[in-house]
């Protein structure tokens, strides 16, 4: 069976979007900052149809992640671009265009049903009851891969105080954003804990790719 | 002239401290948490007048930084050990005992008049004329060697708000502390800012030493 990963980019004072976010400026104030590295990777591009890149050790660290992922959970707000309300509008295809960059299920954490959206390589299924539920429904469709908890931070921060989370690797932008979105709320209720450190790795870009196995509660 | 440095460790959900630090638990709860990887090193021990510890990758990173640094600008929490109060007490030596392992004069910085304090190889100066005035004795006191801004984050926070760190470390540890003191309170007024990454430093401890150089606005 895959792991659960949680992946995602985040500011060194730990923002994973800026603030203010909008249908324009989908990851908040500066939030694009916190993704220039990865833009910038031949593997990225390559997942995004596009060729070029840099063919680095941070296009490594991405490919080496995408490589495994089977399935993708997202939130909400990252399925539709960070716009309150356009995920349960049957008609759009949200913030990921005709051809997502995933080619594989995505299960997206609403509130609201909607009938899967099918595009060309992905299928955005949209799950209603919890984080359990679309857990089992991506490892079903993982099969022996990874699944990916993508964000945004909330839906990490759930995933992770659920105990359900196996592996984290956070991509630490040489970036102050001073506002915005935190991936870890402050509110866990069972006080300190240690993480066991499994990688650094230093980027080209300034980044510092730090992974970490986590205790599983399961 | 030396560069003026921070050096702190954190947690990786951003915390220097954690929850209810009291005389007790000057760190707070969990706080100790953040600092088991120096006092294992060899070099800490060592400006501690301790003998044995760890001579690894962790005491190479404590002994650069304490070798390079000529004086040390910490908060009235920092000298205290917590404790309000406690530092506007003229009997009290602090939360740092007879012979505290700094070895080079601390200026503290507080609201609260007080005749230096002289203690075996370190004097402490109590400045009540702010930052700015911190650091040009700081500086004086250094001469060509670096001035560290010790903590705690309120004034790290101070100094990095100002413009005047030139270099900034933070070791972050593998622990999640889920509340206390955020060493970056989000309440910058400048918008996002870039860092110049210097340098990543993977530490057997589980430890990621992150250096970062900052425009200075001087």
């Amino acid at each position: 069976m895959g792991q659960v990963v949680a992946d995602i980019s985040m500011s060194l004072d730990g923002y994973v979007a800026g603030p203010d976010p909008s249908l324009e400026d989908p990851l908040g104030k500066g939030g694009e900052l916190l993704h220039e590295w990865v833009v910038e990777t031949a593997a990225w591009r390559e997942s995004h149809g596009r060729s070029g890149g840099e063919k680095n050790v941070d296009s490594e660290v991405v490919e080496e992640h995408v490589g495994a992922v089977g399935a993708t959970i997202m939130g909400r707000h990252m399925f539709s671009g960070g716009s309150g309300g356009w995920e349960d509008d049957p008609r759009a295809n949200g913030w990921w265009g005709d051809e997502p960059p995933f080619h594989h299920p995505v299960f997206v954490l609403t509130h609201h049903e909607r009938e899967p959206l099918e595009l060309t390589g992905t299928t955005f299924t949209f799950v209603t009851d919890g984080i359990e539920s679309a857990l089992e429904q991506a490892r079903a469709a993982a099969g022996d891969k990874n699944v990916a908890v993508a964000g945004g931070g909330e839906a990490i921060d759930q995933y992770l105080r659920a105990g359900l989370v196996d592996q984290m690797q956070l991509h630490v932008a040489p970036v102050f954003l001073g506002g915005g979105t935190r991936l870890f709320d402050g509110h866990r209720d069972g006080g300190p804990a240690k993480l066991e450190a499994d990688r650094v790795v230093q980027s080209p870009a300034g980044v510092a790719h730090l992974r970490y196995r986590l205790r599983q509660q399961r």
